[in-house]
């Protein structure tokens, strides 16, 4: 078995995460007899955007070519390109052209990374947030009128489609069917946005009909971010459209404590275009360059990566010698409060695997 | 000096805690010296709705007169009325019609209150969610195109206006400004949402020049809320729009464990029109009848609404009374782990008050 991936390290810590994520890979591939080849892509702001004064070159997809999986790092560099250049540039805009429909998230509680909930041991907590990943409230329609005057109006249009909605409610529903507890939670606010989440419950009411075995229930975003701090056990698949999936998905690992370990899919189901693998985390200029960056973020994407590509042992093998490291106070980098460099945790884990 | 009150109880155990709030309220008024008026109006999912099939009647505001403030409880009956009905047919007809352009909100650790966040203490947090209230993503301006095919596209639109956005940042600041950190945070998403955002964004910035006194930041949505659980004593003034204000004012309460006791106030700051004040919690149709609701948010609302009608001394007797209260484990209803009923907890605070 090979497998061809893309590497787009991207900006910041981006960089310094990027060779754990991919030592711990080679190292998994030598173990479980699988081969990686890969190809690097500097599309970054501090590389590609710094010299060409744009994210990636117009052929960015011929560049990529047809790879089974893209494995990224984080990209951003507010002081010289913004935000909404950057990301819209690249990772925004592969979920949408490769149709990365689905973001995935999980939500877990890991031995040694302390959790800022009371009373909450590992096991407690361990979730999915499905997130909706190419349309609603990301949208780029819309305008100013009466620009720079007292006047000005500002328009942005939430965009919803029964094709987009439905695909990834199947998602949602089909993951829960495969847990043990076959519970889906649907995050809404059609209480105050009254015309797409009142369709975005209907299309749930619709879907969960074909999921007969599945319980569903939903909660409107406000109190269903007091629910996450307050009962985190409770759920177990959480579904929600971009932009509450996105709140979701960094509220879940705060709850957790694991945001700067966090991974996530950006998952194109039917495999006709490529997936693409992140940690939560951003490029975090302020710590970047020091060394001192988690790389486990990063090496639980290429966890979950490989689980993608049908190499679920070697996935499990990964996440055993991460919570091996974790639970290990000396391997864990500073934000866990260790003193081990990124390279030398990255190191510990891929020792870890064998 | 008397008080024209409007006092609408709404449903469920709004109708329950009302009792009370207006109880504290005319203690309060006897020992400061002052008068409340009260006008009693029915208009309630489970009262005029269900003789009338509306709300409210059309000349409400004429049933309404011209009140120094409203006092609310809680609407909604989801069993008979959806909520999308009941709550634009009241709540956020009030809130627009009535230019009630600013949500405020405290988040406060209260004596008495077990927080959820692992080792917090009372006084560790304390700061104000400030929301837009009346436009952003609460619109109800879009369509439906294609329904009912496959083909369906659902769009809403998000307005903001000059207008809207400036004057709720001003207060935001001014508020900022009148306290001793001086520092106001903003919840933006610039990053994903390309239009409406990165104009927020360029809004505050406009007027944060007009208060060099006061020190500002922002943070995207996401990462906002994950601060909340992670950092919230890092925050003095947080403001959002009328969407991320009420996520926010929904989940600070829900970090300091005060979501079933916290207090709003929905406000038009010029006093050309009635302010109205209100509890955080709903209707709470599951356990409404049973006499076991937490008076707390209505009282703590009174206060605020004294506070704003000039009141301030008996305002901030309420609040001793009220915490005081809090602090006494056989004065607190069943939610904080004590045995009281709702009215024994009004009681016991009316009587605090002296
Ligand atoms: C009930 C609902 C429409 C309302 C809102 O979203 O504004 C509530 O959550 C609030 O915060 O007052
Ligand atoms: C960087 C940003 C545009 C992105 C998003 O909002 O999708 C990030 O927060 C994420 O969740 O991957």
């Amino acid at each position: 078995r090979s497998y061809s991936i893309a590497v787009i390290p991207g900006d910041g810590i981006g960089k310094e995460v990027m060779p754990e994520g991919m030592r711990v890979l080679e190292k998994a591939a030598s173990i479980f007899g699988f081969e990686i080849e890969q190809k690097w892509h500097d599309f970054a702001c501090c590389d590609y955007y710094a010299r060409h004064g744009k994210m990636m070159p117009d052929n960015w997809k011929e560049e990529i070519g047809r790879p089974d999986a893209i494995f990224f790092g984080a990209v951003g560099w507010p002081d010289t390109v913004p935000d909404h250049v950057s990301l819209w540039g690249s990772l925004l805009q592969f979920r949408r052209e490769y149709d990365q429909y689905v973001n995935l998230r999980p939500v877990r509680l890991m031995p040694g990374v302390p959790c800022p909930l009371a009373g909450r041991e590992p096991g407690d907590i361990d979730f999915w947030v499905v997130r909706e990943n190419t349309e609603g409230e990301y949208s780029s329609v819309g305008g100013i009128m009466f620009p720079n005057t007292d006047r000005e109006v500002v328009i942005q249009e939430t965009v919803m489609t029964r094709i987009g909605v439905d695909r990834v409610l199947r998602y949602a529903f089909d993951l829960a069917q495969k847990r043990e507890r076959k519970h889906l939670t649907s995050a809404t606010k059609s209480n105050g946005i009254a015309i797409t989440m009142p369709y975005w419950d209907q299309r749930v009411e619709a879907i969960g009909a074909e999921y007969p075995d599945v319980s569903h229930d939903k909660y409107h975003i406000d109190i269903l971010t007091a629910q996450f701090v307050l009962n985190p056990d409770r759920f177990d698949v959480v579904v929600g459209s971009n932009l509450f999936g996105d709140i979701l998905s960094d509220l879940g690992p705060a709850c957790t404590g694991t945001i700067g370990v966090a991974p996530s899919g950006n998952i194109n189901p039917e495999g006709i275009h490529p997936s693409l693998f992140e940690p939560v985390h951003g490029s975090a200029p302020d710590i970047a360059g020091q060394g001192i960056a988690n790389p486990v973020g990063q090496i639980w994407s290429a966890a979950m990566m490989l689980e993608h590509l049908g190499e679920a042992e070697a996935a499990a093998a990964i996440m055993r010698a991460v919570e091996q490291v974790l639970a290990t106070p000396s391997a864990r980098t500073r934000d866990l409060k260790g003193a081990a460099s990124t390279d030398a945790c990255g190191k510990a884990i891929a020792e870890a695997l064998g």
